[in-house]
């Protein structure tokens, strides 16, 4: 899929068909998610891939029960390793450095999947303890987004986005 | 470009050629960053388009003196808006969603550049408060990158990954 249509086209998916995602794809999925770019080259990316009925409803609950995450095939639970950059970078690595790589990752992620015809959720809204006892997230890792994935069940439309006129500025704020 | 290809062969560039870098190359891809998804849809991003050479100077040095910032014909400065973010989600959106919502804004940005042929890299280390000062950014907005750009002026090589081995685990840490 062409890079523009990949990025216009890319919607949030929160209904999922029972189908099955292999292995194969989430493998693709993260394969891109790791060619994105993080200061030093760090990399202080984490995914665990969640298919455990039991573990999946333990994230729907971690996160405000939004239950149509334990409803998708797969869970992609992605963490920052904070330790991995406040090593190098100390509090910035912490606070900034490894939340924007991990991000850049995610939308790599988002990006593959709606290439594959995968549908996906960024879901940011949970409790991050809850989350860490569900995985046994150890300390110095967080996590920062639960992307539940599957094929659309669902067709979205369209989607408001602010204008350039609206967001850009030229020399000066 | 197809996507799996702009994902793997992005890199970041530090050497331009003087060749200029259109208005209309800009805005494409700015209006592809504008289609990262955000929490709630907040779009908390804006884009500070930088041509003048004493603020592109003042970026350099406030980057640390990266002096090859300056040398980019244009330089993209990605701003968080900290209180559209706080508005709706309190600390969570400051400290997190607005971070992560400009991020993936980034992230479609450097691919859409790599796509058009332009090299840019993602600078994340400067002084906070300098940038402000040379772009007049209120309070309540956070510059969160600076990103020179202009066309590659060297062919970058291969760039060290962490193997999926390494990064991703099943159903547990």
């Amino acid at each position: 899929m062409d890079i523009f249509k990949a990025i216009k086209t890319r919607r949030s998916i929160r209904v999922f068909t029972k189908e099955e995602v292999s292995e194969e794809e989430i493998e693709e999925i993260i394969d891109a998610a790791r060619w994105a770019p993080s200061a030093g080259n760090i990399q202080p990316w984490i995914f665990i891939v969640v298919r455990d009925p039991k573990r999946k409803e333990r994230l729907s609950k971690a996160a405000l029960n939004q239950l149509f995450i334990e409803k998708a095939p797969v869970i992609i639970v992605v963490c920052a390793d904070q330790e991995r950059s406040k090593k190098v970078y100390g509090r910035r690595g912490v606070n900034l450095y490894c939340i924007q790589d991990t991000a850049a990752a995610i939308q790599n992620l988002l990006l593959a999947a709606h290439a594959l015809r995968l549908g996906a959720c960024w879901v940011g809204a949970f409790d991050e303890e809850a989350v860490r006892r569900a995985l046994n997230i150890p300390s110095g890792v967080r996590p920062v987004a639960i992307i539940p994935i599957g094929r659309p069940a669902v067709k979205p439309g369209a989607v408001f986005k602010r204008s350039l006129n609206e967001i850009v500025h030229y020399e000066s704020f």
